[in-house]
């Protein structure tokens, strides 16, 4: 049995890969649990330097990559170089960093004082992590994205399965990784990955997995949450999803509607709106002819796009009936080709009065598709933001810091959302020490988890205290004379790296 | 309806309190979701002062707390006393300094540079969160135990569960609490308590309750787990379960068995062994006599134990059947008096090579009830160690720093409990900075969280990151000028309060 990528601008088939069979998945279950003692026993620094050697991998064969990328999601070039730039700079080399800096590990020392014991607390990695990538970022979040990065960062083995919109270029990382893991002298068990869609579901039963982590669909990471619930021993599953991400025009910042238009436009229609970020919705006050302007920038800006796979283009069609049904209406759609996946751009309009709790058009739809609605006051505004799903971002378009009604709508909206932008758009996500990508359910599993950011690492680690335990036994992030030169806290007392114990 | 309290040495009755009604258990939910925003807004000083107040309030009426306690659990006035000033002293007012001092809040800063938004990363509070306490700790983990103290600590009104088995002294910390908070100018709705079985799973199903805290009985924990898994917006239940807790003696450890005996019966026995870290089972060297010691021991101390509840004590009668029918032998125990909640305490001996995995022996039998192993060789030993369920904590009695034996130990048993004892017995966990209390599943449902210790604090926030957003629209914990001076991390380098930024 085999899985087959294709084309998305012809359909033609581009790579077609063996599943992994049942022997082999065996294998590699058993070698990521041999590795897991082995990589909880190495130094930050250490997993550093392997993720340098997969990022110089990644590098090393960049073109190639792209090209088979670009084949296998029609996301373009240049596109594609720079999610390498974000998978091998701002992920591989980034989680490194953190796990170097190390306070990740947690470390809290206490020690004994009258009728009260020493006391270690050190963060330890969990063990072997299933990764499952998404389809709309071949690099950034697939088998050496932001998951693998942050687990191996963290001392976790990785099994990632590989995506079947494009399994060849998973296949081509997993080799790279592979090469450049083994050269750095990483333990045999540290990356590996599966292929075929059961695979993936028995990657989530198996006994050795400690936790699961996921991009993509609402279907999709919640049916993995349900099998992971239902283990003997349940794991966590850090599943980030799609959701609708709210932008709300204040009356001052609708002033300048034709920029603000081109900003939604260009915003929704990134990348053929195939990010769990596009703003898919978008709340203006009335009277300032917020839809003639969005049509006006959509028609001007006549994107073309061309779905990663089959299903999405057939999605973006679906929802016509599923919108309109709910009581929207097309404001403006762009014709598609006719070739592979194409598929329009599509505004639609809806009374505000149509968004209450549970309509279909406070959901994602992926692809270049957004809904439009006017609010008269501010009373209408609060109704529709109640009726919110919760997202993983929000925008709000102000007239600046002086904007009072822009203030009551950041209160609002930050009981929503994972992440709040001002006079931006939600699309685009840094990768650094201050970012969350993670909002409230069904936005994400667990909201307190975040899948890009220092803390990405968080999800891979349990905290473990040692009491009353001899120097020589505890783990060296814990020791007295702290050998990797970590932040620490000391009775209490929270000291930075720099600064001597 | 009413719930009643018995008396555990006589099995009269103690206190008989009416169910909440389902028109007041409306209006306290009412009240939670309305103080959540009024809460957030509050600075954790602000909260430190409220949970001072209740400390305070405990306090003057400690004499009249600890009488009532002790006719509801039979604990003992010295005891109690104890617990009283652990809820007052090490929780209450440590959660009130640990939410000051503001590492929890998580706060990091980041400047924009070229081509990256300024992001400001904060946790905020998740909202209402109810709260389980458990029979064996009326104050420490009860309607104002740890949990309630934590969540109020970092920002949520708490919705506690009255327990069954000292209700009369929930409704009196209730009262307490109630009056000391309006005193303090706490908002109405930061606390409030429901009374009746079906009301505390209707609180897990409440839509306003976004957090669950439970302590008590693995059956208990996992079934609230279950019931917040399949409400429409699953919350996660933080979950602390009792579990069998081993102690390994080596070799070396082995030398001074009388002391061990002792210490390891005093452990096991300690509170009519109703605590969820009892060392339920002990694998000592074969040929240091380790069950005659223990047998010894047993009757030169002679506990006499009173179990809280009727349904307790005939568990423990209960479980002769279970251990007995999976191997086990009894080799010494106790005579219960006739009176009320007696129990005998009991001491079981069986073959190593029962110990495998799924084996009732090494599950939790609540009650001062032991199992004692013995191991030929390391192979034995390794073999039973890896048969067993993970656990809050366990101990190993080493002969010193030099044991090779014990720090082979270390490696396994670090993989496999929350809190790791040298030299010591897992009853006694401290509630500081350096604390972890829990371990992998099914010890605790989440084994990220602890239930004790400053970040207690950590179950109840979720994170948000604010982009390229005015300083006035900030949480003050991210603002410019950090008002709270508390750590934060700017542009990735953490810095201690005292650091000017």
């Amino acid at each position: 049995v085999t899985v087959q990528s294709y084309d998305p601008r012809s359909g033609a088939t581009v790579a077609e890969i063996e599943e992994t069979d049942p022997q082999e998945f065996t294998s590699i279950l058993a070698q990521a649990e041999a590795a897991t003692p082995v990589l909880a026993a190495t130094s930050p620094t250490e997993r550093r330097r392997w993720l340098y050697a997969i990022a110089e991998g990644l590098e090393r064969n960049r073109d190639e990559l792209v090209a088979l990328a670009d084949r296998e999601t029609a996301l373009g070039a240049e596109r594609l170089q720079g999610e390498i730039d974000r998978t091998t700079k701002s992920q591989l080399r980034f989680y490194g960093d953190v796990a170097e800096e190390g306070s990740y590990l947690g470390v809290s020392i206490e020690e004994p004082t009258e009728g009260k014991p020493s006391l270690v607390r050190v963060n330890r990695p969990v063990g072997p992590v299933a990764v499952f990538g998404a389809s709309n970022f071949p690099f950034a979040f697939s088998v050496l994205g932001s998951d693998t990065a942050s687990a191996i960062a963290a001392g976790c083995p990785v099994v990632a399965k590989a995506h079947p919109a494009h399994v060849g270029v998973s296949q081509l990382q997993h080799a790279i990784a592979a090469e450049a893991l083994a050269e750095a002298g990483a333990p045999t068990g540290t990356f590996a990955m599966v292929n075929g869609f059961q695979n993936g579901i028995d990657l989530v039963k198996a006994q050795a997995i400690q936790a699961v982590a996921f991009t993509g669909s609402q279907t999709g990471g919640l049916a993995l949450w349900r099998i992971a619930n239902e283990r003997p021993i349940p794991i966590p599953v850090y599943a980030e999803m799609g959701t609708v991400n709210p932008v709300v025009v204040t009356r001052e910042g609708a002033a300048s509607m034709d920029e603000v238009a081109a900003g939604f436009v260009g915003s929704f229609t990134l990348g053929s709106g195939q990010f769990c970020t596009k703003p898919g919705l978008l709340l203006a006050p009335a009277g300032c002819g917020a839809p003639a302007a969005i049509c006006a920038a959509l028609q001007a800006m006549a994107p073309e796009p061309v779905m990663l796979t089959k299903a999405i283009s057939a999605g973006v069609v679906a929802g016509v009936f599923e919108f309109v049904g709910s009581g929207a209406a097309v404001l403006a759609q762009t014709t598609p080709g006719d070739d592979g996946f194409a598929a329009p751009a599509i505004i639609y309009v809806a009374e505000i009065g149509a968004l209450t709790q549970g309509s279909r058009l406070l959901e994602e739809c992926f692809g270049a598709v957004a809904v439009v609605c006017e609010y008269r006051d501010d009373e209408e505004l609060a109704v529709a933001l109640a009726a919110l799903q919760p997202s993983l971002a929000a925008s709000i378009i102000t007239g600046g810091p002086t904007d009072s009604q822009a203030a009551g709508v950041v209160d609002v909206l930050s009981s929503r959302v994972g992440r709040l932008v001002i006079d931006g758009w939600p699309t685009g996500v840094t990768c650094s020490w201050a970012q969350h990508h993670g909002g409230p359910w069904p936005s994400t599993t667990i909201p307190q988890a975040t899948s890009v950011g220092a803390h990405a690492l968080d999800r891979f680690i349990r905290p473990m205290t040692f009491q009353n335990t001899p120097d020589s036994w505890l783990p060296p992030a814990g020791q007295a004379a702290n050998p990797w030169g970590i932040p620490r806290r000391v009775n209490g007392d929270l000291r930075t790296a720099s600064r001597s114990e």
